[in-house]
Formats: C-alpha cells, sequence, structure tokens
C-alpha cells in the first residue's frame, strides 16, 4: 500500500522558550524535516510577547506546510503564577496551528518520554540521545527543540495506531454488514 | 484642552465564555458602546475550541476598532489544572488585540473590584449594579460582559491617571531643564 509522508509538527510551549520540530513519517519511517526555538522578548507587555509567539510559529507553519499538530501536556507541578505563564503561552501555541487549519493532538509529557525513551522517568539527557538515534539528521540546539521533535515522535506513533484500529474497526463493520 | 475620546475594549478571559466589553472614556466621562460573550463551542479539540475564541475576539476588533484593550489578571485560587486552562484562554484572550496592533494592559481583579465598587471584596451583583450606574445603556447578559465593562471602566481611570502623573512629571522636568 504505497501511501503519502505525513508532515508533522511537534511543539513544546513555554513563554521563555517554545521549542518546534518538524518531521515526516511514512508508516514506521521517520525523517527529520527542521528544528528550532522561538524565543520572545523576555521584556515588555506580556500582550507582546505573546503575539511575536504567535508570529513567529505561524512562520514556520507557512514554511514546512504541516499536515498535523501535536503539542506536548506538560504535567503541572508548579506554582500557579508559573502555571498560568505556561499555560498563556501554550494557549498562543495551540491557537496557531489551529488558525492555519492544522489538528492539533495533545500528548502527556509521560507519554511522550515512554514513547521515545520506554520509561516515565526519562532525563533530558536520555530525550536528546534518543532523538539522534531515531532522527540522526537532527541538530536541535536546545532542550525545548529535541522536546518538540520528542512529541513529533509520540504524534506519528500514535497517530499510525490510531489509524490501525481505525482500519481494523471498518474491516470489522465491513464483515458484519457482509454477513 | 479639546481632547479626543478613547475607546477601550475590556475583557474577561474564560474558555467556556469570555466577556467583552467596549466603552468610551472621555476624560472623566464614560460611554457605554458595546458589550458581548463569547462562548466557544464545549466539545471538541481544544486549539479548535481557542481559535473560535480568537475568530470571534478579532471580529470584536475589527468591528468596534478599540485604541485600547484592558484585561482582568485573575486571581489564582483553583487547582492547577483549570488555572492552566483559564491560562490558554487568557493567552488567545491576550494575543488578539496584540496581533491588531492594539496595546494591552493588565488590572488584579482586586483593583477591579475596588475601582468599581470600592472594595476589593465586591460580590458579582455589586459590580452589575456598578456597572448599570455607570453605564446606564449597558445591556450585559451575563456576569462576564458586566466584568469586562468593569476592566474597561478600571483602565478608563487608570490610564487617565498614568497620563496626569507623565505630564506632571514632564513639566517638572521642563522647569528643571529652565533652570
Amino acid at each position: 500500500m504505497a501511501t503519502a509522508p505525513i508532515r508533522i509538527l511537534g511543539l513544546d510551549p513555554g513563554l521563555r522558550r517554545t521549542g518546534w520540530g518538524v518531521i515526516e513519517a511514512m508508516g514506521t519511517r521517520l525523517t527529520f524535516i527542521a528544528c528550532g526555538t522561538v524565543m520572545p522578548p523576555e521584556e515588555g507587555e506580556l500582550a507582546r510577547r505573546l503575539a511575536v509567539l504567535h508570529t513567529e510559529l505561524a512562520a514556520v507553519l507557512r514554511i514546512y506546510a504541516p499536515d498535523e499538530a501535536a503539542v506536548e501536556e506538560t504535567f503541572v507541578n508548579m506554582n500557579p503564577a508559573s502555571t498560568l505563564k505556561l499555560g498563556q503561552a501554550r494557549g498562543v501555541v495551540m491557537v496557531t496551528p489551529a488558525l492555519a487549519g492544522v489538528p492539533v493532538a495533545e500528548y502527556a509529557a509521560l507519554l511522550v518520554k515512554k514513547t521515545v525513551v520506554g520509561a516515565g522517568r526519562a532525563e533530558k539527557a536520555q530525550i536528546r540521545m534518543m532523538m539522534k538515534v531515531l532522527l540522526p539528521q537532527a541538530d536541535f540546539k536546545t532542550d525545548d527543540a529535541a522536546d518538540a521533535l520528542a512529541v513529533a515522535v509520540t504524534h506519528a506513533q500514535h497517530r499510525g495506531m490510531a489509524a490501525l484500529k481505525a482500519q481494523a474497526a471498518a474491516r470489522l463493520d465491513a464483515r458484519a454488514v457482509a454477513r
């Protein structure tokens, strides 16, 4: 069965640093396309900083035209003020692909680690190492970009399983109809 | 001194309901222009719900063309999951005027209540009542829209004080230079 590759944008949101990574998935084969880190100015009006985050991510979407996006669902163990800040950045990071017509999936940070490293308690260094193994061309310069690629890889794996499940369900339905 | 009226958009962010209210401030005189509540669909992908929030607020900005916007800085006393959700909506609510080139000020909920009711522990009913007194034409249908108008009124009052302080500082500077 010949299928077109799916281009996935992974995103690791943060107000000071948002990592992004683009890969292509063709069945189980993954190819690195690009990655980077958006760093809005640390000073000034919050709304302006969020606008820079949006504008830079919108440029990434225009340049790399992903089919689907995936965002890390960060485990919340921070103080309320930090959680609110992360939420604000995350809202902008999620709305940007949606406004470009790209569907956005969410994955728990624990699932991302389990998928790419095999353990939920993986360290940043282990994620970087596994990204180098899975995507040898990847030239990430920050942990955020590596995390974003890990989210993209997680989506590639789980969207495939979701698609297989849907196919299996369709076959069962077809058989049920045939009977 | 003849000055043009300033048009202010007040915003009370929430994922299920975001209140908005537009007023004009001419010195201490306030005029109600419009208000409403954006209610994104309660179901479906979070990113899509945030996109609806953005699109509807962007329409409000196009229609009423405010000069300045103000957002309530909600006091954070919720559980982390609710705080993250509010943050996500708040990020989208703040970035939307910023992308339209409108500066966005933030006011603590306590200051909003003190400004419009005179007490930091004001009830929703008191805010509604004071909005009816200050803006007799206001036809708000939700607490969120009334709160948004209260934020706009707070900005009208505090931006004026900030402007007076800046004028006074400029006069002092001018005198210092004259000496």
